[in-house]
């Protein structure tokens, strides 16, 4: 062990960090006790994704028990606060991970009248950017809903 | 509450009972504590469904917390099975219900190979029924890796 930069670091172990590929198409909004919460810059769904800061995690079996069951507990506090901002119709919870392969659980908010409905959102329809400050707004009113550090 | 055919039934309780789109399109591999295990008739795909026996759920967050960690631990129960026994290149696991609202997660086994990877398989390819006796020999193989009842 060493320490650098104020963080104590293992020779052992490197640092998880998040997949270039998630931080090129999200926000951070913050963590959670086991996950990274991000929203997706997707003006179509109000998008949010839980990448579990735990290296080399692929799936949810590579998660031990502790660690699966804190990712529910974290889903469940996700999925509620998003449908409480939004009202929406309906969740799409989703662990797919067929290109980035850092675990990454989809929590995306749907609407009867959305874009892709019923399809699910992946590949569905282009990304839409969110116009200025409104990507700002969602997550500052997830981060009154849960505890985001 | 009253008997009838050996049942316990309870007038105020409505008993709980697969969805009809759910079971036309599926067979019964059995029972975990919480969740009917499903086997899709789609060889593009070993994918199982479970599908937690609990009236009127929709969403994972209409169970209480204790049906959540169930459910969690159900997931990766099938899912271990599901990779061990098709030895797959990813898992992909998923609660949409954007067509059929009775909740129901499902865990697929993917390959890179695969007829739509790397997209997900909702409405990637039309269904390709197995071959006769395929789907009871997957899900008899499951049925010796898991605690069906």
């Amino acid at each position: 062990m060493f320490r650098r930069g104020g963080m104590t670091m293992s020779l052992s172990e490197p640092a998880w960090s998040l997949h270039p590929q998630l931080a090129a198409t999200t926000r951070v909004a913050g963590d959670l006790p086991l996950c990274r919460v991000l929203a997706a810059d997707d003006a179509n769904f109000p998008w949010l994704l839980l990448v579990p800061r735990r290296l080399g995690a692929v799936e949810i079996i590579d998660l031990d028990d502790a660690q699966r069951m804190q990712l529910m507990a974290e889903i469940a506090q996700v999925s509620a606060a998003l449908k409480q901002l939004t009202a929406c119709d309906k969740l799409n919870v989703a662990a797919i991970g067929n290109v980035v392969p850092q675990l990454h659980v989809h929590v995306v908010a749907r609407w009867k009248r959305d874009a892709a409905w019923p399809k699910p959102v992946w590949g569905a329809v282009p990304p839409m950017p969110y116009a200025s400050g409104e990507l700002e707004s969602l997550m500052e009113r997830l981060r009154r809903a849960i505890p985001l550090t």
